[in-house]
């Protein structure tokens, strides 16, 4: 079995290409503080908090051929975010859908990157009163781009363990809200590549896989496949990808995984909205059972990912032909 | 001893008033991508990844009467910050020095809080390759304000230990080099007021003490001041505060402070640009020393700082005569 050259694919389907828009949505659209506009003028006051002291809340979800994937799942997830850090949403879920579908829309793109957050706001004289802030709404569409394109999926991405840096733990940022907190993340991808490969990932003090930066890391084993439990974001792909394993007669097991069960893995893979299911061909130049590129458990898992996804699955459908009520 | 109305002072010094300066000003004023412009209208794109990863170094420096404090320490901290973080300046640090003096002549106050940063920019298409990414500057002044008061500096501080949150281990993201990730901050400082305390300190996983939201900690016991060595922000008036108890004949000690030893403290104190030395009264509602306010050495340490920085010491002036070379 081959990887579906998913993005391949995507950008030679007639329904991807950009629908007639406003040519001042070329590069993408944005909602900030109630205004809609283009990504090209969205801007965030420079005192905002979200920037001066990463106090937000974010996520993500992308729309293939159209459809929103697991949009319900990413509210849900993105509420409970807010509530996680003390935020509030201006707008209900139906609200933020909306907006979100606008954003779309006024894009003209059926294969999008959808990007909200709520920023703690301005600073008033006392910090610590939340009661005093006023929580900001914004949010952002643009092409899909894949994180991992067609050609780094099919030879396997080539990972590398961060030696210079653990991820931040969840009793000093809860990585199941989705946060802002990146810069261990950044820099292990600069090490990474410094290294000659192509991502990273971060274990926690005590040895244990967390996540990758964006992605969450899957191992399989004998046939079960394993995934981290904590101290890192409860990631939608991760979800589906568990989804499918039982739908395949995988066995899942989600719980501690130790770096080393990693170096022994039969196949692994990152999952992301930015992403999809990616697989990884070497783990710190070891290939993974010892065999180049991904490995027949992953490959049909990838493949099955992205042909639900075509086909609508858990999607909700964007009508291009209704103008967005801005 | 008395602890010294600092802000009452500063704000009835005829020469604190607002100097003519456009109206434009009147909250601040902003350099955004080599534009100055008004606090008002200062915005960072949103797909800056120093909004959406927290991805930059900072730093922020005071001015008191109109004198900039140890600029030349401030800008060596942040080119350090910036080496650490992997992050290019595009200005030198005399550049800097000038935008920044401008920006505090454009505000036209005599007492300012002065912040730069450097982001990393746009995500370009390989998000490990730094080459790929083009560096942005950004800085703003404001009017200086106390992040604790003259009430509450005389009082003393009721500071609370958290319980919910450690703070980020420095193998994470290094706190000597001054960032963004502030969320294990801000939310111990609601949990800090939910319980009755004016501010927060953080431990780390061990119980070690690290830092304050925005402020360095010290301890004094026996006649010793104290303060952590690590976890924690190399601060500028943390430095200031240690070479002012040399000076008065304090002994001093830099090393791992755990956090019983502030529990059974005589005294101790937070210190922060936007603070100064600010005393603490009461941990987790048990009084220093076993009596309320500030204590004697704390109050001896607070008063010389402030006779020192309206003096001038270590002070860069700003020739408000001069126009801004804008």
């Amino acid at each position: 079995m081959e990887i579906i050259q998913a993005e391949h694919i995507m950008h030679n389907d007639p329904a991807h290409i950009r629908l007639e828009h406003d040519p001042k949505y070329a590069h993408g659209s944005a909602f900030i503080n109630g205004v809609y506009c283009s990504i090209d003028e969205a801007a965030i006051p420079i005192t905002d908090t979200g920037f001066i002291h990463a106090d937000a809340a974010y996520d993500v979800v992308s729309a293939s051929k159209g459809f929103i994937f697991r949009l319900e799942d990413h509210l849900a997830r993105f509420e409970k975010a807010c509530e996680k850090f003390l935020l509030n949403n201006p707008y209900s879920n139906s609200q933020t859908a909306e907006i979100l579908t606008n954003l779309v829309k006024l894009a003209g793109t059926r294969e999008a990157y959808i990007w909200w957050c709520v920023t703690r706001g301005q600073t008033p004289a006392n910090r610590g009163d939340l009661g005093a802030y006023k929580n900001c709404f914004y949010a952002f569409v643009v092409p899909y781009a894949y994180i991992a394109n067609d050609e780094v999926r099919s030879r396997g991405i080539d990972l590398m363990v961060s030696q210079k840096y653990i991820r931040i733990p969840p009793k000093a940022v809860d990585p199941t809200a989705k946060n802002f907190h990146w810069m261990d993340m950044k820099l292990s991808l600069v090490e990474a590549m410094q290294n000659g490969c192509d991502w990273s990932v971060l274990c926690d003090a005590e040895g244990y896989l967390t996540e990758a930066p964006g992605s969450n890391i899957f191992v399989i084993k004998d046939g079960t496949l394993f995934t981290p439990d904590s101290g890192c974001l409860e990631g939608i792909t991760r979800k589906t990808t568990l989804e499918l394993a039982e739908e395949i007669g995988m066995p899942t097991r989600v719980e501690r995984v130790h770096v080393d069960q990693l170096r022994e893995a039969d196949e692994a893979f990152l999952t992301s909205t930015a992403g999809g299911i990616m697989p990884i061909n070497s783990v710190d130049g070891k290939l993974l059972g010892g065999v180049a590129g991904p490995g027949e458990q992953v490959t049909q898992l990838h493949n099955l990912y992205w042909e639900r996804r075509w086909a609508g699955w858990l999607g909700t459908p964007v009508d291009y032909r209704e103008p967005a009520t801005v």
